[in-house]
């Protein structure tokens, strides 16, 4: 058996794609309660009051919604390296990215479905100002009290042609590990979740693109601290216009409890929280047959089609394969 | 810059000595909601519904109440064989044992004050029998539903003679991570948090011993899901008539919500829930300053003496210091 | 404007009928943690922890599932006599009866629909025995600790042929006032919400019967503190192997958190939680038009076909009309 | 035996006096979530989003902090004529006077420590502009995002000199119903619960004044939904700079989860949660014995000296007896 590897420590900013950058921009300030902290450019990068750098996410101007640059923090600078190193003996590094907005240099690269990822380690811890120093100093800023208040970035869920290669390639290269996957009857991955934190998954390759085009992000989660929190944020959206599209309810897979929630530039978010971690390191990852897939979410809770079948960017009618289980 | 080490996994199996070993296992199992799961010898074993492996808490009787063994899982076996070396290159090795109760081989040392711990990497999952197996295949058992139901163990915390000294043993040894630590004002430490996952402790060193013996428990403790249920945990205890010491609150250092109790025997059992994750991999530690720390708790609660004097094995009357924050 | 009249004081019992009185016990006891009372011929008598009469369920041994008699409490001797009297000017009333299981001499009667009735005032409060005994002395018995460890009884749901009709019936005869109610294109009620507590409903005609038959239960109602306990519900039932029919979630109409499941027997059981009370002594009922119904459940949760069209006792194949919102 | 009442339907409006009007504005909008939404003279009203009425809350400025006028709603006209007839009856009627900010015309009187009231049954609803207006339509407004986020009004706590007189004053002219008390040796009380709605109170005479001099304020409390969200509350007021004094925590005496703030006025305000409701219209009040308080809160939660010493108006020192419990 190889020794698990510890070089990518966590999820650390994700860069959403939109065509309506002020109304996500709101979206995500009053209703999930996020704050803005710088712009460059065509980007606004944003903060959940409980992250430790100065920005999770990264919403960016663009003619269709979707997911730009996933980037991620290694544990140290020479885990950087070897990453890198890995990546390029892969043959998918893009090469070295000045930093911004809080992040150092990055690597960037691409997994095999050509979705954009970058590694960097150096990074600057989020100084609260003013009116945002907590009382308590092992804290980030004071506790967030706005809208549905999310705590941390999560992780991030996309769709590609190819679960296996994908899969492979981050648990190959980056050192990822499987805690869970959903096989077809032939034994192919029909979906999986990776985790490098005791966080049950910081990435899933959610499903098989029905479209076939791969690199499209099914969501983008944001946590909370208990379920009650997740409720109190489909009460919070419904007062506010959001549309809901499936929860608050239970996975089957990974047990977390879940709320999907479009933001204005039509991308879709998690509002998740989870009571589990995933201390074993050797952990046998759990799969799920086709079987026990279809017996559905934890508490049979009916999922609207749009769940299966929409990813962004959005496909034009008549593109996409309709299959789905 | 070291590049941190990730050789420890996570804590494994505490060993409480109990005077009253049936009055305890009760507690254990009706009040707490644990399952028993072997015997050997003078000893019982027992797991909590969410613990992965086979048993996370050792009953043993004994004439005293106090801690046995703590026992921490590596992250591989060639980890376990780094860490061994490192033990016995401190001159703190005592050497190999015999695993039990779904432990493998084990390698027991003491920290510079004598508490005995071990590491090892074999371990058993559990495998539930039928009335434990759970409808959803990526949990350990069945949920609990007796008593406060706690779902995994949590942390320990001892006290000993010179922090600092301790405290720098893990680190250097065992790759422990300092998250939040208290000082006096000559700048040495009166507690220190330790951590190997990205929970914020699992391991602390709580306060100078008055009675300057070290090696001593205040609490062991075990995590439930949420702020909710460390309240619920005080309803049964009221109802069941443990003697509960303080809590529910919210601690100041590591934001933890608590609930501190005595088990029948004698050691003081802590339920706690925390919403926080240390993810950085290069986090500062927090460093209270005595002026901080007099503030007291997250939200002023008042905490008894017993609280800052009492830990097991019990002192004589007389022979214990007075002093305290 | 005439004054309110507060004659009837809370739902006190509703008898269930069962084809299966071993299985439905079982469930009621292990799965949701009531405590059987007393048994009397083929009628076992059961409690919520927090109820403070007696028994809030009666299950009787019957051929086919459905409700039995469903009694209220008044507010005293002269309001029960009040009551009767205005049951007999009705032409309604059946009759004086004996108590049974805590319950005095009742008075029964059936409202237009045929739905079998009763009041009464002379009620035993619940006396704990030695291992119930709780230690607040505010509290009937000890907190549950066993399943989804319900608290009290909260509401029952009928279906009938003309929702005006039966629903008047109890407002003039009763004093029930309607809290919510939703209307056709005509006005003509398709759901009427009836409270005698500040609790927003008490009794509800959920919906005019598709299969034209009427006294038919759509489901008895027991609630819990809190949301997070109608999820842990939902838990605790997945684990037991209970059918989940829908929710957790929260309906548009009052507002509650809901849990739908089925006991063996084959009715309908909610778990409820509200955070909401009534106080208005005037309040006027809120109406849902047809369209407003459409827009579904407070977050959009999809419903199963059978919440709409199943009801205790079930209809015959090719018997009900399939029509619903 | 009598009859019980049912002409006062619930707490309506608590006059706060202060002497730093614009502070205490900013603490109930800003910290507590309330709306401001009138302003007459030296008086600021106030609201929860929970409430229906238009203000539960009247801010006025005074030298010194203390509570006003307590308002009741009674459930109709006549039982308001009623209750005028009963209190001028008992010699302590002060007159009608005109309603203010959506309170139709209202009857003043005083208990016999001289703590002022007043009844009334007009009434106007809260109507809600543009940016409150809920999607739910059963709901008063938006629900509460801001801060605390305090659902509505739920009951005040004053300080008498003879608890009996007053308690029984109150039960005699009013029909309030004592649901808990306590007593000392001799058979008096000192202290007493008293409700009209199925909350189990709605006033406490809560201590007899140690400074003998009656009609002081302990506190005004305001509901939320659950106990999570009364620990929400505290890190709500850590963050803030507020003044906690105790809790959360949970009382002995109606089992409420309690946490006790000042306002920058200096009076005391409470955020409560409570799952139990009293429906039993024959309720025997539960009675506390000074050996059964002396345990003090249900999970033995140490209180500070100001809880039992403090009540607004302050007393200069030496004024005070510092006997307590």
């Amino acid at each position: 058996m190889n020794e698990p590897v510890y070089d990518v420590a966590h999820l650390g900013r994700v860069e959403l794609l939109t065509p309506d950058l002020d109304a996500s921009l709101d979206f995500f300030v009053s209703v999930l309660g996020m704050d803005e902290v710088e712009r460059v450019g065509d980007s606004v990068f944003l903060r959940a009051w409980g992250d430790y750098e100065r920005a999770s996410l990264r919403l960016t101007a663009a003619e269709q919604p979707g997911v730009g640059t996933i980037a991620w923090r290694t544990t140290s600078e020479p885990a950087l390296e070897r990453r890198v190193a890995a990546l390029e003996a892969a043959g998918r590094g893009i090469g070295w990215e000045d930093g911004i907005a809080g992040i150092g240099r990055s690597y960037a690269f691409t997994d095999p479905d050509g979705l954009r990822m970058s590694i960097y380690y150096d990074s600057e811890y989020f100084a609260p100002s003013d009116g945002q120093t907590p009382t308590l100093k092992n804290q980030p800023q004071r506790i967030g009290v706005r809208g549905a208040a999310v705590r941390r970035i999560d992780h991030v869920n996309v769709w590609c042609r190819d679960i296996d290669r994908n899969a492979d390639f981050m648990v190959d290269t980056l050192g990822f590990r499987v805690s869970e996957q959903a096989v077809d009857g032939d034994g192919r991955r029909t979906g999986a979740w990776l985790h490098v934190t005791p966080k049950s998954y910081d990435l899933a390759y959610g499903r098989v693109d029905p479209a076939d085009l791969g690199a499209r992000l099914h969501h983008v989660a944001y946590a909370v601290d208990a379920r009650e929190y997740v409720l109190r944020a489909a009460d919070v959206f419904l007062d506010a216009g959001v549309r809901i599209e499936a929860g608050p309810a239970k996975h089957a897979v990974q047990q977390t409890t879940f709320l999907y929630a479009f933001e204005p530039g039509g991308n879709r978010v998690e509002i998740i929280t989870d009571g589990r971690l995933l201390l074993a390191p050797d952990w046998r990852p759990i799969t799920w047959t086709p079987e026990e897939r279809a017996r559905g979410q934890a508490w049979g809770t009916l999922m609207p089609e749009s769940w299966f079948t929409y990813a962004t960017p959005p496909v034009a009618a008549g593109q996409q394969e309709t299959e789905h289980a």
